[in-house]
């Protein structure tokens, strides 16, 4: 047959919603030998992955392991594991990924009550406990309920610590989509509470994607060892991974082994920065850039308040083609940004700045960037103002 | 928090029953720079990747593509796609991954009818007409018949081809294992009429695990737009795959891009070798250790006529501790080898001759170390007749 030419990109600058741009020590990890699932040398990898994810959700959590897929198999583990069928939850939605989460619970036989609030804004706490109380006025009880931190297509970070506590009132799980927050924002899994929580490596872990680190506490342990019924994914059954990740090291399936090397590596690199350190690198060049966007003239897109650090959205002008501002950026700058999805498609722009791509010059970069192309499609964007919004922000931290 | 020590692996010599050994080739392919999965660029990268799996599965179907997980997810992917709580199946047993597929089918929410034959002997095709004949009898009426054709449990080489034939006369899907074979042994999807099948990357692909190469033809896709449910899993549900991998380019999850990379440089590799001498390659060695292993003494597990070429099983010889004998292995030549799972745990050694790892070095290298280790526990292991009746299997084919 045909013979294809051998992948040679030259990589892009990574600012889109995800997968972010990968330290070079990260994709070095990726090419040492591959050695066996069950080998001595492979498990001592394995525990020390185990022990920085730890650290970085921020919990004691012996279950506490990636997933051998990407977010999106992270999050039907933490659903899948927990719902039986008839179970009651009541999902918080004011995105894609919460839509997502539903349609999970649902396929996992749960009877899904739903807050949804327009897109962009965030659940507020208040709707939660509303919701959770009219369920129980009508003898029904919630088994959990799920919500996502930072919501990956509106750039929106929810109070998930404040539905944690109201969840527990309640006597329900609270399962938390840390895809994009994790390694960007703090999670805190025991400081507030959280009994399951999962991301993905390709946000701000800088890895590239294929696994989604879960933890799970001891609440959720406890709804797990009291299923009446199997776990209808085999694939993503916990009480089987356990066994695998635990002491007894017992065969489940064949790991990911070079792609936990990459998160051991990528893990490394959170570790050698620290965590207070790496928030407040998302913090500092999130506000350079908001203040960059609005300098220009654009208006952010989520609720004030309530943005995300590490995915800031942003109104696409009336009259503005947003797919070919995004590919102009791509051909001319080779910097990838994300596009509005669902009802946002052709509305907003997302803006990633997650993990190794989180740096001034992307800021000063995409700023540039942007300016230009959105000035080449006649809207008037003021390139100057932006960047010296943004050298603001940056003297003041200085 | 601790520091960690860099994965500084100097790697294995890999002869277990996965994974194997993996081209340096294809680990550079790992580390080249991510880049997103709707870049242009890397939707050529799919494309080049599915045409190269249509290629080694022996297909034209359009459904072919790599599943984001291991071969088990590969499994996953492969039943609940097609079945509908309340649908009759019949999974022929040979081994441990048979009773996956059991398992799994039932958590579909199947009623399972099985075929069990002794590990280490092949279903026989008149069995399975027997089961799809006794349940039509009872009124019942099987949507699918699943089997492993290489059972890496035991070493058996299953008869798909005729079994298949079987499944169509009585109206039924035929669901194969291919985890172990693809890339070893002709699979010949097309010309055997299998309608869906799935393997592993870490078999004789010689990439690294992670992925699940799938293919699905007609009468599957028939099956699967008849579904009146939803399927139960969201990630592997592959009405919305399809949409991501065909024209449309309609995100789904954010597929694996690095592992994604290593997948197309194993499938380039197998283009230039050619899938003939690759078969060829694979039987010749097999011979040369079978016959070597006989040689030294030994007694082959899996039943003749049914051997696979890719996996040899051997039986451990009487009060010989074969853990011992595969650390002593590990430890002075750093080669793995595979023990027995299940009812075969301290009964068989596995040894894999898979795609990298497929070489006359690696060969005279296991039955020198074997028979070392067998020695050293006292077994009157014959290592220079072992060499020469190997040598003698390479003479007669140079």
């Amino acid at each position: 047959m045909q013979q294809f030419e051998a992948v040679n990109t030259a990589g892009r600058i990574l600012l889109g919603p995800g997968p972010s741009g990968v330290h070079p020590r990260v994709l070095r990890a990726f090419s040492m030998p591959t050695i066996g699932h069950l080998d001595p040398e492979f498990l001592g990898i394995m525990n020390a992955t185990k022990q920085m994810l730890q650290h970085v959700f921020g919990t004691a959590n012996e279950l506490t392991i990636p997933i051998s897929g990407t977010g999106s198999a992270g999050m039907e583990t933490a659903l899948v594991n927990f719902i039986e069928p008839g179970d009651r939850v009541l999902i918080c939605i004011s995105g894609l990924f919460g839509q997502r989460m539903a349609d999970v619970a649902s396929r996992c036989g749960a009877q899904v009550d739903t807050i949804e609030v327009p897109w962009g804004q965030s659940v507020q706490p208040d709707q939660v406990e509303e919701a959770l109380a009219e369920a129980e006025a009508k003898g029904g009880r919630v088994k959990l309920v799920g919500i996502v931190h930072a919501e990956t297509s509106t750039g929106v970070l929810q109070p998930v610590a404040e539905v944690a506590k109201i969840a527990h009132a309640h006597g329900a799980l609270i399962v938390v989509d840390a895809v994009t927050s994790l390694g960007g924002a703090p999670v805190d899994v025991d400081a507030n509470d959280l009994d399951i929580v999962y991301s993905g490596t390709q946000k701000c872990l800088s890895c590239p994607p294929g696994l989604a680190p879960l933890t799970v506490g001891r609440r959720g342990l406890d709804v797990l060892r009291a299923r009446s019924t199997k776990v209808q994914s085999w694939y993503l059954d916990l009480t089987m991974l356990m066994a695998y990740w635990g002491a007894e090291r017992f065969y489940h399936h064949t790991a990911p082994v070079n792609m936990i090397y990459a998160l051991h590596e990528s893990l490394r690199l959170i570790v050698e920065e620290g965590l207070e350190a790496r928030y407040a690198r998302h913090r500092l060049h999130a506000e350079a850039l908001k203040a960059g966007l609005e300098g220009m003239g654009l208006a952010l897109f989520a609720q004030e308040g309530f943005r995300a650090p590490m995915l800031t959205t942003v109104t696409v002008p009336e009259g503005i083609d947003e797919v070919a501002a995004r590919k102009r950026l791509l051909a001319q700058y080779g910097i990838e940004i994300g596009g509005g999805l669902g009802p946002l498609k052709g509305k907003i722009f997302r803006i990633g700045l997650m993990g190794y791509s989180c740096t001034k010059t992307n800021v000063m970069l995409i700023l540039t960037g942007l300016a230009e192309a959105l000035a080449a499609q006649g809207f008037n964007a003021d390139g100057r103002a932006a960047l010296e919004a943004a050298a603001v922000v940056y003297e003041a931290s200085a």
